[in-house]
């Protein structure tokens, strides 16, 4: 088995939390717990790579960073995915760490900064288009503040309803290749057990030089984390979420669980509307590239259910 | 030749600066454009891994941490070091691969997450013996304030003239080893130019249960350096500063460059006070441990100088 697992966004901060580094190290013990079970089961031969999100943690530097910013300027959001890395990596790899010490397993791990390339070209670059929500939520007023303050930004109303409704939006362009592959490969056939892509990846362009230049963009985890996948030769795709299956007619009375679903019918359901955008609807979007790559399944679960969902008792399973 | 270069505080971002994005990826490219010529040059089985320091990054960061702490809660110092090695790593191989792609060169390179080990029992670690200034500098003013607001910070007065003379010292204790070691020796082994140990390593002590945990200190980033040459093996240790040579009676009138010294002479130099202790001290220090733990040779020179100090033309050579 050459598993790849998307941790989701509760694997490292719950969304009622303010973040403290105490909080955020308690959550990432409950998920490397598991995940070093997964490893105690890994023959010599199998091999695991994980990814993880990093809104909340760049959400909060974000903040931090405004907030500073009569003292010390503001990094780039390029640079704030590559600050998370380093963060949620250190805090993932030092608790699974610690498991595995206590399981005498010693198989390394270590997360590397990784970018990941996307095309200048993406219609998420113009225009008003911008479509992934960073950081916290505005009043209306707050919101046009923000704007007279930040010209550049572009920031919509995200709710229905409700006061706090407006968000800063950024470019979240598709994942076209994973620019340190080959030092991840290498690392993953020389039995390493690699964090990667981590937030989706730092988004970089090509310049008209031919080189990597970073964006202000934040790439969806779960299509970064699919193209990881095919980097690392994946068999099997695990995406953690906060649900133990997918539903369809996700928040209607019809609402029901799939238990399995063929790659034809996935691209029918993501085709009917039944999964939300920016939600459910990426992630099964990732299983259906998956599964169109080469890969023999994937699976969308809840983090409590890894073991159980690949032993084939639960999760909603994707297969060919 | 397997090559450790630790590079100087100046490779990422200069003391006059603020410590922009742009300004800092402007050093990183004078940096890596050397790296890169370097790279150039080596054979098949040559190797180069390269370590940097975190100080004017991380105290940034703290800063905006201080300023933001109404909102967001700030992380522990060794989450600070961890985001900083994210951030400069993702520099680093982002203008070195550029450079690299540009002389139609592909090596692999990329930047580890890396916890370094320390004692608890370190001496830096009791009373108020810190050692390690981090951050801004205070009037004594504002360093009583800081000590109101933070009973648990040490805060010295670390310039004997000057209004503010003040700053915040942390403990920098001994690097004991390299958490990562056996991912980093398999990545060398792979033919990865590897980036590890920035800013001295995220330290971690082993609690009771045996566990990594971290704590609040700042590891010297070329005593860290020279654990990362034992762990991949290094035979030159190559530690960049702001000046070609170093000197002896530094500051004094009798101030000479040395161009080559033995072990037995460092050391001596070394005890009689040759060197400033937290700058040209360590370096120094770390070579000596370079060379008693079976190095062939360490080098002392400036950034501009790499090429001609590792061609034995200029530079502090130290030989067993």
């Amino acid at each position: 088995m050459r598993l790849l697992i998307a941790l989701g966004g509760n694997a490292i901060k719950q969304a009622h939390e303010r973040g403290t580094a105490e909080e955020q190290f308690r959550n990432c013990m409950v998920t490397t717990r598991l995940v070093a079970e997964i490893v105690r089961r890994m023959k010599p031969e199998d091999r695991l790579v994980i990814t993880h999100g990093n809104g909340p943690q760049a959400g909060n530097l974000l903040v931090q960073q405004e907030m500073g910013k009569e003292k010390v300027p503001p990094q780039s959001m390029d640079v704030v995915g590559a600050m998370t890395q380093g963060q949620i990596g250190y805090m993932l790899q030092q608790t699974l760490t610690n498991y595995m010490k206590d399981m005498g397993i010693s198989v390394p791990v270590c997360e590397v900064v990784n970018q990941v390339l996307v095309s200048k070209d993406d219609p998420e670059f113009f225009g008003e288009v911008a479509s992934k929500p960073v950081g916290n939520f505005f009043t209306e007023e707050e919101a046009e503040e923000l704007k007279r303050e930040h010209p550049e930004y572009i920031v919509k109303k995200v709710k229905p309803v409700g006061e706090r409704a407006w968000r800063r939006t950024v470019p979240s362009p598709a994942p076209i290749a994973n620019v340190e592959s080959e030092a991840i490969r290498r690392m993953v056939d020389a039995g390493i057990i690699v964090i990667a892509s981590g937030g989706g990846g730092i988004p970089v362009i090509l310049d008209e030089h031919g080189h990597y230049q970073g964006v202000e963009a934040v790439i969806d985890k779960d299509l970064a984390g699919e193209k990881l996948a095919e980097v690392v030769e994946a068999n099997v795709f695990l995406v953690l979420t906060d649900v133990e299956k997918v539903n369809l007619d996700y928040g209607q009375p019809a609402e029901r669980p799939i238990d399995r679903m063929t790659l034809a019918e996935a691209r029918r359901y993501l085709e009917e509307g039944h999964f939300l955008p920016g939600s459910m609807g990426p992630k099964v979007e990732a299983c259906i590239r998956f599964l169109e790559w080469g890969g023999e399944k994937a699976i969308i679960t809840s983090l409590e259910n890894i073991e159980r969902a690949l032993a084939g008792e639960t999760g909603t399973w994707i297969v060919p």
